[in-house]
């Protein structure tokens, strides 16, 4: 059954997330159904895709195609029947879900797989009210904007099937997209994670006034950022361990550990008035400086260009 | 006196980090007195200024310029009265360095800007024999390899003169590099600590078996890293709240919270011999099949590309 290839996908939700992915699936051959209740929805969406389409990397599909090849619906209800996968893009309300989620596993044919793209709400969370294949529901988390940066965590719940983790990943692979898998429900999956950890530390340094906001990023884009977007912590452990990755734990763990304990000895304090009004202080001096609209567009432009190149290079 | 032009460098060492400093002078224009007492450093350094002095973003010396503008020596010492800034990358141990800087700072002119590549020892900790002028020590720690990697990270001591850590700013940028400025000596500086708190959230996840490897360092090369590359945490943070920074850590403040929580609750143990081996295990089991030597080349050619790119975009 789950051999059967996918061809229609239901995207439920047109927020910057749904809109970014049916950008992503209609530039790669595919047909969508996207469905959204609310007033303007429509119009938003075709704006979007006209403007992004293009945008995506490798793209199978010319924007006039991407354009004529979905269909926009109210309410995705009655269109279950003609989907072979969802892409699930919903508020984060676990009310809302529990009863969306029903819905999708009653009304849709029992082999197609269920993605939802929640950030926050693991899965074993929204699937209490699903009696028909909650084996084929898991989340397929994307890094925003999922039509340029290629990585989806995938998130299944105890009762997913291995089935539906393989189908889900050689789907995205398909669409040169980088799952990965998340094998344990575990809170904020894995890339918000090492997110927290980097801006809890950066938070803490600059409200200490040990450097400026604009330096602390620069940290990122000048060095660490650009050679984690070409090797990740562990190979760069293992280069920097000579070859051996046990040897850098081994030799170099002790420092990881002295400079963790004073990082530990100075966290930043969440629930602090005062560190939190001095990081926003020492942020805003900087960032309102800033034009955050070209920041963002040359970000999107070079990204695209960077995925576009390491595409080249896996093929 | 600290507007005299740079224009001879005295590099200390031939290791990694000394030898791609000086393919990165020389490519600059800049002349090298390069010294290393090591039996046999000659010939290892000018192998590898021969291969890799053609890879520095913006060269602005072809690399035959580049192999007659340095001069080989066993001993700095009688050269430091012909240098106008110097590199130091010896040992990190405080007895060698205390004497090295001693003798560095007795016997170089006293407007020379002296920096050292240390990234463990900060400078206040062994300038203490210093009689001249310790107002122009710093640190100008670099990102591996210098060569390639924009990011220089200056560290001043409480006693370095502003003049200086500006004269290290002006000189590091005219060289194509991107510093920033620690304001406090702290242990790690920024980029270690920044890193540290990725590895240990990374090995958490993979010593639990949450993810993969393999998994995990494509997270960062397929998401987090490809965007930091671009956009530094603060950005994306002020992105993500709407363009308001103020408005994302009230908003995901907490969100973050919850998820830093549960890493304190799973934070690795360094001091585990259990958990050590099983991260070493799980990640030795994907590190086994992965051509180290052909990672390390294709993302040292990426890196430059990437570089280069953003050179042009800047200028």
């Amino acid at each position: 059954m789950t051999s059967l290839p996918i061809r229609t996908i239901g995207v439920i939700g047109t927020g910057v997330i749904g809109s970014s992915w049916t950008a992503l699936f209609l530039s790669k051959g595919l047909r969508v159904i996207v469905s959204d209740p609310a007033p303007g929805a429509e119009t938003k969406l075709r704006d979007y895709l006209h403007k992004n389409c293009s945008s995506v990397p490798a793209a199978r599909s010319p924007v006039e195609a991407c354009l004529k090849n979905y269909k926009f619906v109210k309410d995705i209800g009655p269109h279950l029947s003609d989907v072979d996968m969802i892409q699930e893009n919903g508020p984060e309300r676990l009310d809302f879900k529990r009863r969306l989620f029903a819905q999708l596993d009653a009304d849709t044919p029992s082999h197609v797989l269920i993605a939802s793209s929640s950030s926050g709400l693991p899965s074993s969370q929204f699937i209490t009210e699903c009696k028909n294949n909650p084996a084929r529901i898991l989340i397929g988390h994307p890094f925003n904007p999922p039509h340029l940066v290629p990585l989806v965590e995938i998130v299944p719940h105890s009762g997913t099937s291995e089935e539906y983790v393989n189908k889900a990943r050689e789907f995205y692979s398909s669409l040169d997209k980088d799952p990965v898998v998340v094998k344990q429900e575990t809170p904020g999956f894995i890339a918000n994670r090492l997110q927290a950890a980097v801006c809890a530390e950066a938070y803490s340094l600059i409200s200490r006034g040990v450097v400026s906001a604009e330096d602390l990023d620069k940290t990122m884009t000048s060095g660490l950022g650009l050679r984690w977007a070409l090797s990740g912590p562990i190979i760069t452990n293992t280069l920097g361990g000579g070859g051996s990755f046990s040897h850098f734990v081994d030799h170099l763990g002790p420092a990881l550990k002295t400079w963790l304990d004073d990082m530990e000895k100075h966290k930043f304090e969440f629930d602090s008035k005062e560190k939190t009004d001095a990081l926003k202080e020492n942020v805003n001096e900087w960032v309102s400086h800033v034009d955050l609209e070209k920041a963002e567009k040359d970000r999107d432009e070079f990204l695209g260009g960077l995925v576009r190149k390491k595409l080249d290079k896996k093929n």
